[in-house]
């Protein structure tokens, strides 16, 4: 609420087209419910652009159940549990038979509308095999939200050729998404290829000196290439939500 | 060069439209220029939007003057030395009169050409007085590259009312780049106030658990706020080069 | 044992008021009891303001077993055993059947006596619904000390005026304890509205750059509202003592 | 503000009580002065209980001295520069001749009114000599803001008669700062013997395995006796801000 | 491809001698084979010296038959499928008959022809019984890819007798590789008894401050031997490779 | 073998006292036995006062029993395997009767003659109960060795009378082992209070910022308390061997 | 103090044979002085059987100089002040022409007495020539505590030989203390071939994974060699301290 | 020296034809000249390939003039010192006319003799120009070592077509060595483009997350091509001392 719209609402109440206490409600209404264990933010979709999202460790399934209830009942968008396993997409099952369990993704969407489809489309890139249930969540997420993706997996820079040849699909991207455990080479690569925005996921991918992704992330930030925007170790959700606001541009 | 194009010069070669040598050279043409210390890469506007920024440090004098000359031989583009102290600043005055020093910026332009202003801008935001350097870095970054920006400085959440008192500057922005050193916590505030792309930096300001600004780095990759895209630390010019793309589109 | 007391001892033995045995006594008897594992420190409640607590993890159930039955017989406070998993519930049951579990805050409290309820309370506040296992050890430790607690779970700076909105509990308490994981930020939005005493638990919720808290520990500790006090990752128990201490005050 | 200062306002404005300007001024005015570079907080003593303190690195002393002179014109209070050389000192005092420069403790106080002395006092205690500027920097603080304080210096663990025959000195206070650097074990120790509120600074003393204090501040945040709260490393200052507002319940 | 080959080519098409598309498939022909979740890169034997690898972590059972199944249709060489357990031999097995499984070294084989044996071998040396699965899996590594191999096993500095006596076996090899956990002392000891390359592999063998390998990690990097190439923790299989590719020089 | 007997030897052949093949032998002999999988080392006990222990992680079971079959073929030393776990006493209990598990100790002994007993005595001091495993590893290591052992549990610094009131043990000690989690406090203590040599082994109890014994690692090498010998963290078996070289002195 | 001799004492308060206020001084008595900044403790000699060192690091000359004069007054000892620079020892000379500047060990020691020198000599070891200044600070401060040195330097494992060659002077010694940089390798081979306790000291001679020390600390504590004890980070003075406790034995 | 090699002497000592003093010499004598501060191994050249280099940080500027004096005496090799700045240099002029600083390389060669040239090459490459003084390093080294060497600089990934423009240096090659800073992902695409040894030497070019090396030195570590050797960070030297070897087979 800026200065504008609160000047508003006082003049409204001056000339008392407005009741103290409707000002009231609208000055300081609650734009989340209570649960106690949990305080819904029914504004987020509003400030941020997507409902709340679900992250599921942590929670236990009885909250998982009620969060998902309290949102059937409050809102008409899609849910999306985030981090999910096969028990939290029966949780939710039990509540709604809407539910869809994207497995490889880890994702349970309770697809209550189809999802739009953008004109432009996200490239979500992965350098090896092992990095696709990263690239997956991100890819899922990304088009719970709306947006059109093209997946280009497997293309690391140990056999470069398979990079090259698809360049194409990198540079026609309106932003695109790298996934990459190890050393986390490939986001510089493709850094250095396009002029579209690139964000980078670092995965846990890897042994030894990887220390759980740290090798990829610390690679990313530090990339040769300038102006890579990197995400959390393994978090393909947050790549996707970064990516679709820019998107939407 | 794609499929198409190589099958092109393949065609106009068979019907002898193109001599094999015109054709090796649009085929195998060197898009950069070596002056042995250093393959100044010519192309890297055409690939990403931005001719080659020179990094000043671990570079002799001698060494960015030469690029420097070259730069101006072969392109008529704006030039820019990052993290430059005024010794740069002079050497690179001895090669041209054209050189602008923004000392807070650490930043040397070569200004052959009036910056181009963009139509939308981006929101410059720091935590603290202290984090100004960083973000004068991404601003004079930013508007070399042809953008608008506002700054909006010293609104740490330590005062908070500080914040939310500008977030119209912040969600009028096309995008938004945060910095703040210490647990860098802003970017979280601004990336729950805003459906904006946020871009957080990481300052190395603070000390003792701050170890250089990895309490800022963890807490930005490890935000509440989802889909917050991290540099480097310190890394107002990488900031720069992601938001300038973004808000080119 | 200061000096004058000391003193005092001294003159009543050279009066012979006192016996040399019973001075010996007063001034070495053996504050605690040896179980050759264990030597219980039954002094704690006058030196600490309350008795030891059980530590559970590493402990044998007969160990833990023995202390109880050792501390049932000296002595008629309530007992504490923190950290406790179902097995030391159940083990404990066999000793006293006075033994309650609160699960989601792993405490079994042997309550032997109403807890106390202060005058003022202590705020415990989450950032998230995954926080509350470790919000549930800070407030049901402080309850058996005998604090009043209310709690304000899931009010993280995502989505900030949920916390705006509930102000008047953190200003109107004599305490806060701020629990959160990922990158802790609520720690400094919150130390920077109030002026009462906030301690700060980071917990080990978030994954990545997380690293099992470390994230949310530095942040706290490097947060930029002055003065906020830090306790060990997920040490909810810690933040109940000392807040218990000051509320007592 | 909270919800019944709102509603009171409105009704005024209902009543015409209060013109519409007048409760826009009350509701949104702006409670800090821009600077440009600084957005001083003028709500932080009623807020926080101080006024905003000047950390001095990072910033220009041009900066310093704008600050200090919007202060002086805007409020009465004593002002306090933390971590502030002889430079810093000197550039404050071509503003104000009030200033006076606690060097051991590296802080600047323009004195502008007699520091309060409170009726209890806060120890402030040291493992050892070379601990005595961030205890200083703790102690100065601690005065600045309105506390008593007594000072016990140099009872290290390594020799443990020095800290039991000081032990009054520490039960007698309302709350006791412990600073601590190698190892960080007299935290330890003092958390074991008193019943008051422990607040501990680990400092950067120490070489090798110390790494710049972390040997302590892990020491401390591990701490066997249990509810220390723990500040930053060096953070003298941060720890008298606590002890303040624990001192003053 | 080089300049003269891409000449070559361009004068047979000039001459007719080659046609367009066969031009085309020379020049830009796809070495790999995509199965959308993987692209097997088939050059990788003319570049690199040995057929790709299957890293088996992270890749479901369906892919790694998937990736077999492709390889033993378009090539004719062993294929080696690293980090190997039992289910992954089972799943193979059922796609071809051929497969050997190396339990120890965690290598399944599929042996299509017989493995070369070099003039010259490999010494692989292991500080202690514990290092012998890496040792394994460097050493069937070698043994695939060409190479005679000789092991020397528990030859640690804790008894350097055992390791004297067996200089021979060292100093005959052509390349020797070290294979070491706990503090890796091994490595600078062999590196300062021969004139043979030295590779060393940190083994995650040891406890505490091991911390998973780093402890043998540095100090294999920072051995006062001169020139000891290191590889990851654990990773015998890259060893080999580099060993390979000295060997068959 | 130093340059007197070797100059023996050699006098020896010269004067035919001794043949070529005899002198060879005494100066060649292989001091250990080679199972291909290990080289048992013999002669340490010369060299380092005690046989060669079994460090049983990451051993086969079939190895160990082969390494216990040969020892007991080869010498009548007492056997110990160190960090065993019930299925490696087992094994070795299908190889010898004789074999004895101290569970707590995880130790097995296979003992073929009465443990000598020491005049003086080894100190074994612990902070916690949670640390008894690695004191009952140290004093059964120490027992086996031929030292006399005195344990002192659960002293720790939160209750330090505890301590104090035995420092008699302590004092009377040849050497005393401090065995601490959490912050280690209690090695600096000791060390403070006693002339005796202090060996620290670090324990791996706590939580969080402990990080595995880090704390107490760190804690213990920066001890205030001057001249503390540290040991891996959790190695109370390496405590022992220390304690009993410098015991039998 | 322990329980004989208090009743002791108590029984002549009790016959009249003692007053009161001498049995409070013998009970109570200080045995420190209390300078403010530093509270000397007299008694540490007789704790621990040497007097306390003054620690340079942190203090101002001022209060060094007050140190030593209130040392020179109050005890007939040698006085060691450690890690001290030429401008230490310079203002140490202007309270006494005693001092001596060992420029190598960073040490001054007021030298009062000739120092003692013991039947059985300590072994001070290198790896390198460049460990030489920590060394120095060992054997300075072995001798000063009225040891015998043998300094056996620049032996490290690169060439072993040099190692070999020299083993008599390590078995022969009553200790042994092993001072190594980079892989800090030959803590480990010494530990191999001597039954004397060895006492380690890692130093921060390296660079790059080195980390300060790091590596040579890890490897040391990691040892493969059973019972080395470890000392902080190029802490010769602390590896002094020990070794001489167990010479004394 | 081997089992033969010592079974032949004791014969010729048999048969007297060697004296017992000749063998004790052969057998026993000192490959190595003692300085006290340094034990010069004049052996390792027949060990190790190369005479042993003066590693020049940590020594004085005498103990390099001794330590260049000796070896002038003893050998008459070519001398490098390493890591030297212009001190060294200067300290060695006064000892011999001969000396050359290569001032990039940090090296001074005391040239007797012409560097030989190796028929093979060995590829020094580099991602920067900020990477040249480390590659510079490697490549004297290489040079001084006999080997002819091809230099390739500022072909990072970012710009990629420099690389794939140059790739025949490095598949001409005997041996390449990558240098690489900030990411070091130069290291991971080279290594999948050639079947050519390729050892890694990461930088601490580089700022933030760079951590002084940390992040190419991981990224090289866990480089999804197989077989990179890796070196410390800045190790250059290292780099030649293992690639002469390979280039020498």
């Amino acid at each position: 609420m800026n200065k504008e719209e609160l000047k508003n609402i006082l003049l409204q109440v001056q000339s008392s087209a407005l009741g103290v206490d409707e000002a009231l409600d609208q000055i300081k209404e609650m734009p989340y419910h209570n649960l106690e264990y949990a305080r819904i933010d029914y504004h987020r979709e509003l400030r941020n652009g997507f409902p709340e999202v679900i992250y599921s460790p942590g929670k236990s399934l009885e909250q998982i159940q009620g969060i998902v209830t309290d949102m059937l009942k409050r809102t008409d968008s899609n849910i999306l549990a985030s981090r999910a396993d096969q028990s939290v997409y029966e949780a939710i099952l039990q509540v709604t038979d809407q539910a869809i369990y994207y497995k490889e993704a880890r994702a349970v969407v309770v697809k209550r509308k189809e999802y739009a489809v953008s004109k432009d489309y996200i490239a979500v890139v992965t350098a090896g095999t092992s990095d696709i249930p990263v690239a997956e969540e991100a890819a899922v997420t990304a088009e719970v939200m709306g947006n059109q993706v093209k997946r280009l997996y497997d293309v690391g820079v140990a056999g470069i050729h398979r990079l090259l040849d698809n360049v194409d699909v990198i540079n026609n991207a309106k932003v695109v998404i790298v996934i990459a455990g190890m050393e986390g080479a490939l986001a510089s690569v493709v850094g250095g290829l396009t002029d579209k925005p690139v964000l980078a996921v670092p995965t846990s991918i890897g042994y030894g000196a990887n220390f759980g992704g740290i090798s990829a992330l610390l690679g990313m930030l530090t990339s040769c290439a300038n102006g890579i925007g990197v995400l959390n170790i393994d978090n393909g959700f947050g790549a996707a939500c970064l990516a679709s606001k820019i998107n939407h541009i």
